[in-house]
């Protein structure tokens, strides 16, 4: 689409990112984006991806997981369509999304900053290694494929009508199993989980999910293998 | 000044707060205004009064903090101009201001929600049996008088060039003491309070309070009196 000045902001600034990192799934894109964000959920440190099929970036993953031998670290599948959403990371070939949290928008916390450092210097020796030529060995990562988002109950009108629970509040990667409470009514019921099976919720109470209607997502473990790989230098 | 439809949303409301509840200092002025805020600070519960000369509203912060025998909650005085703001309860004769974090701007939290909840509650029943002519004995209140704010280190160009110390951080009512860390500079420098003697941050890393140039505000623990009150029915 060409410029336009009466888009909004927002559109034409992806454009101009996709005019400069892509255009995406073109030859010309960037090798590797990584990507920074922060979270009001209680997320710890979290690594993003958008394919399971892409052994760069599982093998990046698990670089970095294992040098944070001091840092808890998980890692989120984005690759079902229900639960993927616009990011510019996904301009480039391969991407990493570095999600951090709990810190409120406008406000910077030192730990938060700390811990974003420690990430992207881990991604950035990984790709310094990988260009070298460094050999990576097979090996397998476990992630958190999320495959459904649950939105806030609401009433006929749209209107939100319950908030996340205490129970459920801050415990994002904790088993919730059919039957624990999900939501509490603003007149002070409780609503239980009423899927089929035991999940680990994601995102819980992310400020900017309520306008995409997501309190969470829903994730299953699964376990991801990545073959040996080392750049091949022309 | 009259109502004009060049002024800024906020003016208009601000004129329009005030000639519902108002005029301010009039005497067809409210009797009481409860402000109900949240804040990205680890204040927990927090009350907020104007004055130190007002025995209504020291009983009824003594009577809400007296109901609350499950939770903490600290008082705050902000009646040094120093540190004082526009506020909405200042329209009205007596006021409380509820301010509870930590909450993240756009989110709610069922526990905050619910502190909110038990606060106003406890507002209402002392009006109420202060209404009904119920008569309350003198009292002393614990509170921290606030009197100064600190900025953020800046460059010569008003950018903010350090953050708020992990050890600052989550600390508000906690003594710090002169050269205890109190900034951390983004190349990872420890900036120690310099002040002449112990103080109780409070507001610390307020995400509202970067533009208002304030990383948190020093306060002092003083005791106030009120004398016995009832009310005088004609």
């Amino acid at each position: 689409m060409p410029p336009n000045d009466s888009l909004p902001y927002e559109v034409k600034r992806a454009q101009e990112i996709n005019r400069l990192f892509g255009p995406k799934d073109s030859e010309n894109a960037y090798d590797l984006a990584i990507d920074l964000h922060n979270t009001t959920s209680n997320m710890g440190n979290c690594l993003i991806m958008k394919t399971s099929k892409d052994d760069f970036t599982i093998q990046m993953i698990n670089y970095i997981k294992n040098t944070l031998t001091h840092d808890n670290c998980q890692v989120l599948l984005l690759e079902n369509p229900a639960v993927q959403y616009g990011a510019i990371r996904t301009v480039a070939k391969h991407s990493v999304g570095l999600e951090i949290g709990p810190q409120p928008q406008g406000v910077v916390r030192a730990n938060i900053l700390a811990n974003m450092r420690k990430l992207v210097n881990s991604a950035l020796d990984f790709t310094h290694f990988y260009n070298e030529g460094k050999e990576f060995p097979p090996c397998t990562l476990d992630v958190y494929r999320a495959f459904e988002k649950v939105d806030y109950p609401r009433d006929s009108e749209g209107q939100i009508i319950a908030i996340i629970h205490p129970q459920l509040q801050d415990n994002d990667w904790k088993q919730l199993k059919p039957g624990d409470p999900s939501f509490l009514t603003l007149d002070g019921k409780t609503i239980p989980y009423n899927g089929s099976s035991a999940v680990y919720p994601v995102f819980v109470n992310e400020a900017a999910y309520y306008e995409k209607e997501s309190a969470f997502l829903l994730t299953q473990k699964v376990t991801l293998k990545a073959n040996s790989m080392k750049v091949c230098k022309t």
